[in-house]
């Protein structure tokens, strides 16, 4: 493969003064309803800021403009006073833009709203049609015959004999989160007879009367011998105003509390120990509880640390930077239940969907997901665990999921191949 | 660094049959703006679908399924008729989602429109400032020290004088250009001599009138001694339909002829040949016009193959994957221009948008962009030039541009470290 990126040789660039704190200000038009996960390091008052991790991102990004323009400064410096005056103005305007930015992307959360309330006649029914093996209308078939012929050009699964009774939908939303690269990665044997007792799985918005805009996903369950909740939530919160990049940012998530019956924790897993007594020399059982991995993890979200610890130096950086991957990885996987999961359950039960995950994720990352397990990226926390080590994967990404998770490759360790 | 994303056995998974044909239609509330570059294979007629290079995709993809769901078939196929006659009614439903979706796009669309005329009077107002030296009002002043004093905490290059008369700004739109990190590659010294002359740049949207929706990038020039056109323009058309993902899909971009000069031609290097008349003897000069590297290529996009080109094999695959490449670098530059370039143009002017750029493309790829010239790809095709070869690198990209170049490092070439 060959590129055709032409490259110059930045002779006499005009190079300008990279400037040095960020703000969560945003540009006009940038049209992206996509939140952003953002950076913890990233700060909400930039005037105040000047942590130690941000100031060495920027040093190191001011490194690189140096080697990409030749310089890293000096162009403002030398303009004259009175075009700096007039780019101080054009700053001003800046900040207008920026205003009607952040406008923008409140009219397209309440378009994203209005279209969850024209859209949900249709979930409805997708809930009959699976539950209570509601009798399709013939539009619903021949539509939906169709389509299934176009999708199985070779060989339709799908074609019945005419009016064959409908009949419910065994294990669907099981089957369909399974079905999504990322989750299936999540979801032990164990979640799944939990999961089999998901019986819808669906979105609201928050309220518009709220003063942070966000989402809820709720999973309702049918009564289980897991635990005592009818339905567990996942709130995602964004930040009132939009990111730099136009997007909204991802404050934080808050899930349910479990309220698990007896010994059925699918968080947890328990060890039965003998303990000897030093004194009677009598032995007793103790259970003890460790940790473990669960899909129903997602429903205890990381918490990002506050401004202030980071600030104050309270959490390593390898520590942020592992609190930031998980952090990424929960925002990924509810957004891609928000975007991809519950508008299309079909086809990620039909494994339609997955094709194009694939296929995405082929494209933009070069990463082939089923040869990760080899790679000896191996988990070095949760060393307790009795599981084996935990690749770096990716959940979700591609195409469909912008900034997604971190490629499980670093293409700078390939470099001098 | 350590991954936390657990991962399981998949040891006695339900793995549902995935499809093979992709469809052009699109989810419910995916939200997503951005148009998505569609592959030369993909198909808007799907039942006509039986591309070799396709089916050979999808097989590939469906050969990582086998791996990572432990089966690709048989779930669909053992469901009873009564279930799969409510799967049909599904996918039936899904049809009317997807119709949903393509309304909710287009109503997307109109909301850009609408926010850009909102922020027209400010991109005049822009305009005036850097050209005609307009006098800031107190307001804007105010608002961008306030800015810019956030902006540069430690040392404010933009502290002036009061009352300092405005003076126009030099090389406003180059500087700009140049500060993007994907087109700073494309503009060779050559070009900037040209460039000088670029007035302003702005964005149309296609009228609704159309059927396919769009947009039009102009570049307006003063007169110059390089070519007689006043305004250049790019024009990306999207496809009707929304792809798969939920986004629009590129369906071409068309560019302006310029009229070039005589003997100003920058996408072309002149060379002086000798030749000797074989029978007279005598030598005369010839002209010899090579193609070469230029940012006004941009006016000449790359055109896909048609489907029927690509079935009937008149493209070879390499042939394929670097048109492929070419398109897509095209329509993530148009796609820069458009949602970061333009938007805020001052923060490029300033060197602040880079910083963001630079972060957001160290975060996702983990890509190193200043290291990439000597990493040994070189570019095989354009061998007529006298350049250095180019690099692979990624024009943009970054968490502002979902859906980006590729990396330069292609990370399956790396596991086995």
């Amino acid at each position: 493969m060959s590129s055709h990126v032409p490259i110059n040789q930045h002779s006499d660039i005009t190079a300008p003064t990279p400037q040095n704190t960020p703000l969560t200000h945003a540009p006009i038009t940038a049209g992206l309803p996509r939140p952003t996960v953002p950076d913890i390091s990233e700060d909400a008052e930039p005037a105040e800021d000047s942590t130690a991790v941000h100031e060495a991102m920027l040093g190191l990004v001011q490194g690189r403009l140096a080697g990409l323009l030749g310089k890293s400064s000096g162009y403002i410096e030398s303009l004259s006073d009175g075009t700096k005056t007039s780019i101080v103005a054009l700053i001003g305007v800046q900040v207008k833009q920026n205003e009607l930015q952040n406008q923008y992307k409140r009219e397209c959360l309440e378009l994203e709203k209005k279209y969850l309330e024209l859209t949900k006649p249709l979930y409805e029914r997708r809930r009959a049609l699976i539950y209570t093996a509601a009798v399709p209308t013939p539009e619903e078939l021949d539509a939906g015959a169709a389509q299934a012929a176009k999708d199985n050009p070779e060989e339709n699964p799908f074609l019945v004999p005419p009016s064959t009774a409908p009949a419910a939908v065994p294990d669907f939303w099981l089957t369909v989160l399974r079905n999504h690269v990322g989750l299936s990665e999540l979801i032990t044997d164990r979640d799944a007879g939990a999961l089999k007792y998901l019986n819808d799985l669906r979105i609201e918005y928050l309220p518009s009367s709220e003063p942070k805009p966000g989402f809820k996903l709720i999973f309702e369950f049918a009564s289980n011998e897991f635990f005592e909740n009818e339905k567990l939530e996942k709130t995602y919160v964004y930040r009132e105003e939009v990111g730099y990049s136009g997007d909204f940012v991802y404050d934080r998530a808050i899930g349910t509390e479990i309220k698990w019956k007896d010994e059925k924790d699918l968080t947890k897993e328990f060890e039965i120990k003998k303990q000897r007594n030093k004194n009677t020399n009598r032995t007793r059982l103790v259970r003890k509880a460790h940790p473990t991995e669960s899909f129903f993890n997602f429903f205890s979200p990381p918490v990002a640390p506050s401004e202030e610890a980071i600030e104050e130096g309270d959490i390593g950086e390898e520590e942020l930077d592992e609190l930031e991957e998980k952090l990424e990885i929960d925002y990924q996987i509810g957004e891609d239940i928000k975007e991809k999961i519950i508008p299309r359950a079909v086809d990620y039960f039909t494994g339609k969907a997955l094709e194009y995950d694939m296929l995405s994720d082929d494209e933009d990352d070069y990463e082939d997901e089923d040869e990760d397990d080899g790679d000896g990226f191996e988990d070095d926390v949760d060393s307790d665990e009795d599981d084996p080590p935990a690749p770096r994967r990716s959940a979700g990404g591609g195409r469909g999921g912008r900034g997604g998770l971190p490629a499980n490759v670093n293409p700078e360790e390939c470099k001098q191949q």
